[in-house]
């Protein structure tokens, strides 16, 4: 059993919990490195304090979880079969006083909590997330090196993009041939839709990459991430295509200072709202504050949107082992926007950077 | 005001509901065309039987809605903002007697069920998404239109990948191949990770591409969708590379032929656990019962399984309308996977099928 799993079951024991009740991928990937995406379909991880976890997943799956870390009794079912009948037998070999139940409430259907009630109608409900996402924002040496890679393929990636750039060219059209060279390269699992965009549509955070053509004195930006061993790189650059006004150049140095000063304040014990005042204040200074329209950024790892929040309302605190974005940006509609973004593992010595592609503004020719 | 959204306050008045609650982004998308992917952000879409619906989106999707179809009052919220307050007024602001809150059981997070009772404590659930996706299931001129473009570019997409197959080239290669040709030309949304499996990997109906290599005598398995205006489709051919032994043809024709009956039989009325028992038993007469592992096919439309699900045991009926999947496949361990998909629009006249490609087993050479 991984150590991952004892953990949980010793925490299980603390809680006085009958069980956890596991459903979110991610989160049995975490445990088991067991893969699987069930969509609609049924996946649960079940741990117990004392007894014998039991996972079930689509009789499709049964081979490669029992290939897994997992190393317990792996219940398959068929398309036809009602996988709750599974769970309630496997559940009823396995006999706790406590009610207890350990879910993961902010992702677990509300059908399958009742589902779950249904066949023990004495379950409460608790949540096992925080103490998971605690569990997750800590990183090994394992999953920091999986990240270290994430993040130097994604400097390649920027790399690759910023080579992609000629006038009349499209963002989709860049965003494929970024792809296609890294997919050549094996490297053909992105942390996200890769992001490019350029011009006007630079101002919108969250825009799609479509048929704008990049024209002289666009801002063209890149936000993109690859997956290595299931853990995700998230970076964003922006440079300029042949010139840059004054007020480009000014919201890129100011965002870019806003980039270093938080990075650069990142340490143990900090509390993460006042990280995110760091680099606002930067920005705030300037003039751009009401265009700084995000959070800082965000925790990192097997999900590309993790916790820790790293907003101005997170009065959490930050501890080593964590990897998190810290990506400020400014966006002003018909000008266009900047953001510039890098992971960030906060070692025993301090803040380090994943993503290392260079963040002068580059103007291209 | 959509007609769809019409539609779902006429259903609220006729249930004497007090309002629906629908948090799901492509449920949000196809009643107002506002696209909207808000993580783990909070999006809800609240629709009433007699008052003005109201939008609640993370600030930064503000514009996107106000310029959707939605044409209602838009609220936005910030990150360091609970949306659960505004929620709370703008329902404050709506009075009816009832208690009945619609919403979708299967994907609304159990948490987000309980802010809304802790907001309200005398609201009681009930379920909106079967006749949401009874709604969805019946595709308009509109809808049917994108479908048929997505077939389209979904049979070139097999075109490209056959036309890419080469001794030595990996599943990950050809994939990239496929998609930097469709980028190209503009279709950058694919429905789904493309699947580009080969030799022995083609026999896990849920195989990841990879490093493998084509090899002579190898299945190669292109499983892949595009979508168009949101709605996607889902395609899977195979073929042989070289040559292909007795076993492999008949392991093909067996499924070729299921895939032919079953779209024959498809008419208005059928129970469509009898669908999936039409190319059931062609495969199981020849032998092969065991190693079609999975269902017949799903409902297709914005998402890329919907439903209905085709399987054995759903006695729902076949509607006039409906698009759905017919994918049968055999799976032998040690030899290699065939499956063939088609996506089929149940029309007044019967069957039509939206993907074209060829089905007659082409050995590549």
């Amino acid at each position: 059993m991984s150590e991952k799993m004892k953990q949980i079951e010793a925490w299980l024991r603390r809680q006085d919990g009958r069980f956890a009740y596991i459903a979110d991928p991610t989160n049995v990937f975490y445990l088991t490195h067991f893969k699987c995406d069930p969509h609609e379909r049924f996946l649960g991880l079940f741990l117990f304090p004392e007894d014998e976890p039991f996972l079930i997943c689509p009789e499709l799956e049964v081979g490669q979880a029992q290939a897994s870390d997992f190393g317990h009794e792996v219940i398959g079912y068929r398309d036809d079969q009602d996988p709750w009948i599974f769970v309630k037998k496997a559940l009823d070999q396995r006999h706790t006083d406590s009610t207890k139940v350990f879910i993961e409430p902010t992702t677990l259907p509300y059908q399958k909590a009742l589902a779950l009630k249904s066949i023990d109608e004495k379950v409460t409900f608790g949540s096992i997330e925080d103490y998971l996402s605690d569990m997750r924002n800590i990183k090994d040496a394992h999953e920091l090196a999986a990240m270290k890679k994430a993040g130097e393929i994604a400097d390649y990636a920027v790399k690759l993009g910023i080579d992609a750039i000629k006038k009349g060219r499209t963002e989709a059209e860049i965003v494929a041939e970024i792809e296609h060279e890294l997919a050549k390269q094996g490297y053909s699992q992105m942390a996200f839709d890769t992001m490019v965009l350029t011009g006007e549509n630079t101002a919108n955070p969250h825009g799609y990459p479509g048929t704008h053509q990049i024209h002289e004195g666009d801002f063209v930006l890149f936000d993109l991430g690859v997956v290595i061993d299931g853990y995700c790189s998230d970076i964003t650059r922006t440079v300029c295509f042949k010139h840059a006004t004054d007020e480009q150049h000014k919201i890129y140095e100011t965002t870019l200072q806003a980039n270093r000063e938080a990075i650069k304040a990142a340490r143990k014990g900090l509390r993460i709202g006042d990280l995110d005042g760091v680099a606002r204040k930067v920005i705030a200074d300037a003039g751009y504050g009401h265009y700084f329209t995000h959070r800082l950024g965000h925790g990192l790892g097997l999900g590309e949107h993790e916790q820790p929040s790293m907003s101005a309302a997170n009065d959490k605190t930050l501890t080593t082992g964590m990897v998190f974005t810290i990506e400020p940006g400014i966006y002003v509609p018909g000008v266009g926007g900047v953001r510039i973004e890098d992971d960030v593992y906060l070692s025993e010595n301090g803040p380090e950077t994943l993503t290392h592609f260079p963040k002068e503004l580059q103007i291209i020719d």
